[in-house]
């Protein structure tokens, strides 16, 4: 199988994606997140969403290949991710099919997040978080603004306290099971899927 | 890395699992799922939906352990697969997390479909098929009748045509990136969550 961690083999390989990667903190950080947008966009041929998700906490290369997969495929704006290397590794590559060379990846390292949520907030975006909390709306209910961040939670530890008080909100997923919670990657793509349906009744109703 | 195909290890364990599995064809087929659904749902302390999840047609044991995982925690009422041998798949477990051993599992081969869907269609339910066709509703504006049966397609070949012609509908989900299809368990795990969605506002118009 293919599914292993292993070196990237082939170095041009990751040249290309490279090219593809926005850093976070050069001069001019949100204006090339804005080029890449329109770029996208434009191949695309129709306006992307202004939904940003963020997968720094999360550890597993399968589920950032997953989560990369699904993002683009919804058009979401970027992923961002912990370290830039998971793009070089052969499962985040077997799952992830060749997205990240279309959706802009950002790398945001954990002891970032703080200043990186901050500066999101300014730009306008709904910082939500999706964890259980006493005070998380359910899913089910909850009206995703056109500007949403999605912070996903780790694997193990989901969102650090000292991160939900800097969420604007936090949303949950209603379940029924008897087992522990869904897999990070599902949960993601649920509310995903969840901003894009709104979304998508929303340019409905405006027409 | 405990993603390897293996054989299972522990004969015990499997005897365990064994006893949750419901097969498909014996005397009164029915009947067992209808015990299996009360069972669980008096353990779960509420009660159950009736959307079964059919993903005989899939191969990888990967995407079935994540839709077995899934599928139980949105209280599906079974999981049907092509092989009951899928369980003693290291890669199944890994990604079930021990759902099997709450979620009923239906063996249903791929040449058995046919009379399997029939069977489901005489007994009410709508038979869904997740795939792209020309007359394919879209998720967005699809409504569940409450006794749903979700058919997902095989990794490669989608649904076979022989197949779609035993379907009540077709459902396909909206997709606006660049790359090629979300993954099977992804594309399950929407239409179960738009269905559990639905069935939740439902509940709550009624009271």
């Amino acid at each position: 199988t293919d599914s292993h961690l292993a070196e990237a083999d082939s170095q041009t390989e990751w040249t290309d994606v490279q090219k593809k990667i926005i850093p976070w903190k050069n001069s001019t950080p949100s204006l090339d997140l804005e080029m890449a947008f329109q770029d996208r966009a434009a191949k695309l041929g129709k306006s992307n969403s202004r939904l940003i998700v963020v997968a720094s906490l999360i550890d597993k290369p399968t589920n950032l290949g997953g989560l990369c997969r699904t993002s683009e495929i919804f058009g979401a704006s970027a992923l961002v991710v912990g370290s830039l290397h998971y793009v070089q590794d052969k499962q985040f590559q077997h799952l992830s099919v060749s997205a990240e060379q279309w959706l802009p990846l950002v790398e945001v390292k954990p002891p970032q997040l703080v200043d990186y949520l901050q500066e999101k907030k300014t730009e306008g975006y709904t910082i939500i978080g999706v964890e259980q909390t006493a005070k998380s709306f359910d899913l089910t209910e909850y009206c995703f603004p056109e500007k949403s961040l999605l912070l996903l939670g780790n694997e193990h530890e989901g969102i650090p306290a000292n991160l939900i008080h800097h969420l604007d909100v936090c949303v949950e997923i209603p379940q029924q099971g008897i087992i522990r919670s869904l897999n990070v990657h599902v949960s993601g793509a649920l509310l995903i899927w969840e901003y894009t349906r709104q979304q998508v009744i929303k340019q409905k109703q405006q027409q």
